[in-house]
């Protein structure tokens, strides 16, 4: 599709449902692209380049920020429902029919949402680092969670070092690397997120984890294959609703990386890519998936 | 190491501990081989060609009967201590000094105890299909264990379809190929155990598997890196256990493969074995591991 890299994709706009949407397109030219949902107050320079042009090697990826988040206009809205369907607008007015969805924690909520919204459009999914509605320990940030984003740090970004990696000597030296990575990005940057943003995901995320009746019955609709990762000990998500959504989904796998956080796909970003790439591919043993991305 | 594969490889004998141990060698030649530990009632014919056959591409597999069960001789133990100090003396006796083990179901009982035993021969260890001592369910037979095993079948290896794989479309065919690559061996077969294996097994999970103060303890003395695999609805070893062995492991990584039974490594034997290879080889973010198998 183009010789752009997480480093060198420009951002683009385009305009729909009334917002203006940023996003980066780089990658090998291939049918189907790989959307990335982010997480809690990230933008599109929080993703690791080590996963993202991981994936971009084999197929095009899509990065983008959504309403009222940092350089895309708008508002932040307080529901995981209307993250969705801005999700679904800014997709269709890119002309994109198909597509794998890869959310990263509350990115997590609303490719699920998106995904029982358009099955039409989600062909796979990868939950990462997140969990279902009505979760273990969902209704608010956990106490750990309260005290890692209650706190300063300095440089700011060390604020990733906890929320994503765990206190291990090893869990902390990729934490480092990863760091390093999410910074090497120069040009074009995106602005933080402005002082709304916070405080809409805020009430978003305490709605959608917020316990309910049967809270899992709606993973029913997701029929598509759907691969759930986490890393051991994830203070943010609780590691347990990453097996609940295994458990409760039609159709997906799991799996859970040793001594990590609620990043664990950037602890081990190079073996995270090969697992995802397995499932994007289809597993040799399953008819109904196709064997090449 | 040999030409031989899961089909060919002759059954040898060792002696040691007053047994004469059955067992069979093949594969590429490999510093470090990987030892199969059998399930309840299983024989070496019981392994999937897909998985030994599989993994011998990259290394030697080493299959064997542990005491006595079908060509092995001496009495199968009541405890699952007693199998695993059979199993050192039969290493011990191939002069092997280093390996990797893969244990399914009460094998993986016995691989676990091996490890905590001799962690200077352990250097991997996959856990398929299994679960800690005093796991969940575990003090007996699961009543659907009690109910599949207590059923009769014709042919007597339609157990397995039951015992390992859903009753969904898709897994009961896979099941069906399963049994089809288990039964192509048809030289030098090993003959079915006799009558004196299952209830000693039996007693063996059954003190293995019974409840006990802190029964997870234990697990933090293997520090070998871990791989533990199950199905989405393991009725034999229910799949929380699996779980629970990742969550209390210190360096295990855990996946579960959907709409999969007891043995969800026969339904997706490719990925099974991509995904087991990964991490034998070491991840590529783990500097502890080596890269290359």
């Amino acid at each position: 599709m183009s010789n752009y890299t997480h480093q060198t994709a420009p951002t683009q706009f385009v305009d729909a449902a009334g917002i203006r949407f940023a996003y980066r397109r780089f990658g090998a030219r291939s049918d189907i692209p790989l959307l990335f949902f982010m997480h809690f107050t990230g933008t599109m320079d929080h993703w690791d380049p080590a996963v993202t042009d991981g994936f971009a090697r084999d197929r095009e990826v899509i990065l983008f920020n959504n309403a009222g988040v940092s350089s895309s206009s708008g508002e932040v809205p307080t529901s995981i429902e209307e993250m969705a369907q801005h999700a679904a607008a800014f997709i269709n007015a890119l002309g994109v029919k198909k597509l794998d969805a890869l959310g990263f924690s509350i990115g997590g909520f609303v490719a699920q949402q998106f995904t029982v919204d358009r099955p039409d459009l989600a062909r796979k999914v990868i939950l990462v680092g997140t969990g279902p509605r009505g979760g273990e320990g969902m209704a608010s940030l956990t106490p750990e969670g309260q005290e890692i984003f209650g706190a300063t740090y300095d440089p700011a970004d060390e604020l990733w070092l906890r929320a994503f990696f765990t206190p291990s000597e090893r869990s902390q030296a990729a934490g480092r690397k990863y760091l390093e990575r999410q910074r090497a990005r120069k040009e074009n940057r995106d602005p933080l997120p402005n002082d709304k943003v916070a405080p809409a995901q805020l009430a978003a995320l305490q709605k959608w984890g917020a316990p309910a009746k049967d809270p899992y019955a709606y993973l029913k609709k997701i029929t598509q294959p759907t691969l759930v990762v986490n890393g051991s000990n994830d203070v943010l998500v609780y590691t347990v609703n990453s097996f609940i959504l295994q458990q409760n989904l039609p159709d997906a796998q799991l799996i859970l990386y040793p001594d990590s956080n609620h990043g664990a796909q950037y602890q081990y970003p190079e073996l995270f890519v090969e697992h995802a790439t397995l499932f994007l591919r289809g597993s040799p043993n399953r008819g109904d998936h196709r064997r090449t991305a």
